[in-house]
């Protein structure tokens, strides 16, 4: 008997008929003899209904308001669950985000939580209830409610199983955990029964879509016991977890490789090798709003350096004119973009104990004859650039290299 | 400059457009100096189809958890107005019962109001804001979301009213005001500038849909003048107003004359005369939860007596099943029921210092025929019930008798 604090999302609740499914799965926990606190998002497609009618209201809809509206999602979602516990005799008692209370910053649209109050949950728990809460929501000090922002409901589920101290959160979402990488590219990709904090943040932030980075973050600041499964299909999911857990000898060298198709290449070619000059290109770029993600910087042979970084595809337009401004000013010779590149990372807390990981990489990637146009590289992840049309072919090469491929 | 609370229901804010339509029509009150509290329903539909989604949940939905889900359905307007307010310029805040805070016991679906916070709404209207309040809402003592039952923001308006000390309540509708009778019926019938408590109470629980009985209580109790209007005409409504403001001179005898279609009767004849038997024949029915309108009882020359009494139509059947187990238990002679019956009331103040006004009705009655089958009387109403084919005929001669016609 533990406690669980469960999370379903949008998709998870999105008819009658899955609320129903999500009660009797709930109800089933419960028999068996668990304390539940149940996280929910909004019935899919109804925060966009919302954000619609706002729009209607308001060309920039006013935050505040935006949080009002929008909190209403989860709302119905929590009474609804609760009805249909109760209709499977099971005990049940809804929370608002205020009504916990989730107390966060007044940041509307996108607040942190600052703190739980646990007392009221703990009670109901004691009485035998199972307590539904809406997610991604909260009330700040002067008490109007606040949202977390997209995605935020994985952030409630993971902050009240760290204020409850909870055995688990489970995330329970429509893919059954986290891959070693994308099985639609890799058919031998394989599920990980375990995967640390540091690797799902790298592998979030390259594209997984299983969780949001945030939680993942909170999770492992918290060390809360975090498992991704599948609504409605059985199975043991992926479980995030401190690194500690693992032996090094269960450890695999590397957990997962990640592909990233949204990146677009900016290069800045014979600009003068003198101190500061990366902060004079880079730093319009970030006043311009446009994130960064890899960079890398050469020295040639007539003192003058090339620079290149990546961009979102959508923003490489963008980042190509403000780097024609910076290429008049410092005197550079030419300012070159390419979308047409993507971005593979392998990533393994293993690394960090086995020396030679990279060159294996490299190896793999030229018995293939694919191009590596840039590296970098940080404590639990190797990322390489290379031309678009080899993403798949490197993606399945490494995944057999680094032994990933599932066993018959 | 006064300070005005204004309530807008589902059908006034049932669309994009009309929200819209009365947020320029608050925006414009606002221009003029006053201070605004506006009380909105959920938008037309909306409680319907939550109440549909929480019935496929449970067949008896969960008191508590209905009302978490259906005051999402005022949640979403109150945040949608006060978008639509800014984007005329205006400055507004939101608020839900809980936040006001509207405190109430915790008869959920049905909760009565116990007190008002009026201080965060104070200082929002100080700080030149128009304050937008959910209808129909509060929270109990425990923090848990209550509603008012069907109507309930015509309450919630009222009673933020009597806590604000407004200068009037003012209920926006899609009628322009209270009529002399049903304008369907008689052409001629006429807005009435003013209309006391009492007199509203009457018109209104005999089937003007204007106001909810309970909110004209409320407003009476804490003396709120209040004021019908229709929402997208412009028109001074109908004032409900304390009997004192009125003199004798301008006051008319009759102020209104309502119309039933909802009654049957039932009649037990032939039952012993003895003390208690009103009793014997009617504690069954109201055990059967059938509501009992108009009772009259005569003696016959025999020492039996007849009893009759209307309840609403649909319960006729069961009321005579009733009568049949309860006439063979008294031996009585016979029951027998008629659901081609309306009642016609005819209600003023003015009667009170009035001789004859009664005698005024039978005569015009009998003028065209028309047979009265039972009487009853208040202070300030007098009801007869007739058959239904003179319904129009009998308010036509009613309302011209006592000159509620209007001036040419």
């Amino acid at each position: 008997m533990s406690l669980l604090v469960q999370k379903y999302g949008g998709t998870s609740v999105g008819t009658v008929e899955r609320i129903q499914a999500v009660a009797e799965k709930v109800a089933k926990f419960k028999l068996q003899g668990h304390d539940l606190v149940v996280v929910v998002s909004a019935m899919s497609g109804e925060t966009n209904r919302l954000v619609g009618l706002a729009k209607e209201m308001q060309a920039m809809p006013d935050p505040r308001e935006m949080d009002v509206l929008l909190s209403t999602g989860e709302q119905v979602t929590i009474a609804l669950l609760c009805m249909a516990l109760k209709a499977n005799g099971c005990e049940a008692r809804s929370y608002t985000g205020g009504q916990v209370k989730i107390l966060t910053d007044d940041a509307h649209t996108k607040a942190r939580i600052q703190s739980i109050d646990e007392k009221n949950i703990r009670a109901d728990l004691n009485a035998g209830r199972v307590v539904v809460v809406a997610g991604f929501q909260g009330v700040d000090e002067n008490g109007s409610i606040t949202t977390l922002g997209r995605g935020g409901s994985d952030t409630t589920g993971v902050a009240l199983a760290a204020a409850l101290k909870a055995d688990e959160c489970q995330i329970y979402t429509d893919v059954d955990g986290v891959y070693t990488t994308d099985p639609r590219i890799v058919s031998a990709a394989k599920r990980l029964e375990r995967v640390t904090f540091e690797e799902m943040l790298e592998l979030a932030s390259l594209g997984s879509k299983v969780l949001q980075i945030r939680a993942v973050e909170f999770a492992g600041k918290y060390n809360v016991p975090l498992r991704v499964l599948h609504s409605f299909q059985e199975g043991s999911g992926t479980l995030i977890t401190i690194d500690e857990e693992f032996s090094t000898m269960e450890q695999p060298v590397i957990s997962g490789i990640a592909l990233n198709r949204d990146e677009a290449k900016v290069t800045i070619a014979g600009i003068p090798d003198i101190p500061g000059v990366a902060s004079k290109v880079l730093t319009p770029v970030s006043e311009a709003n446009i994130e960064v993600d890899v960079i890398v910087q050469n020295v040639a042979a007539d003192k003058t350096t090339d620079l290149t970084f990546t961009v979102n595809r959508n923003d490489m337009l963008r980042a190509k004119a403000v780097m024609d401004a910076v290429a008049k000013e410092l005197g550079a010779k030419s300012v070159s973009t390419d979308d047409t590149i993507v971005k593979i990372s392998i990533v393994g807390v293993g690394m960090r104990s086995h020396v030679g990981v990279a060159s294996e990489m490299f190896k793999s990637l030229a018995e293939e004859n694919i191009n590596i146009q840039m590296i970098t590289t940080s404590e639990i992840k190797i990322s390489v650039i290379i031309e678009e049309r080899y993403a798949e072919l490197a993606v399945r090469s490494l995944h057999t290299a680094f032994g990933l491929d599932k066993a018959e």
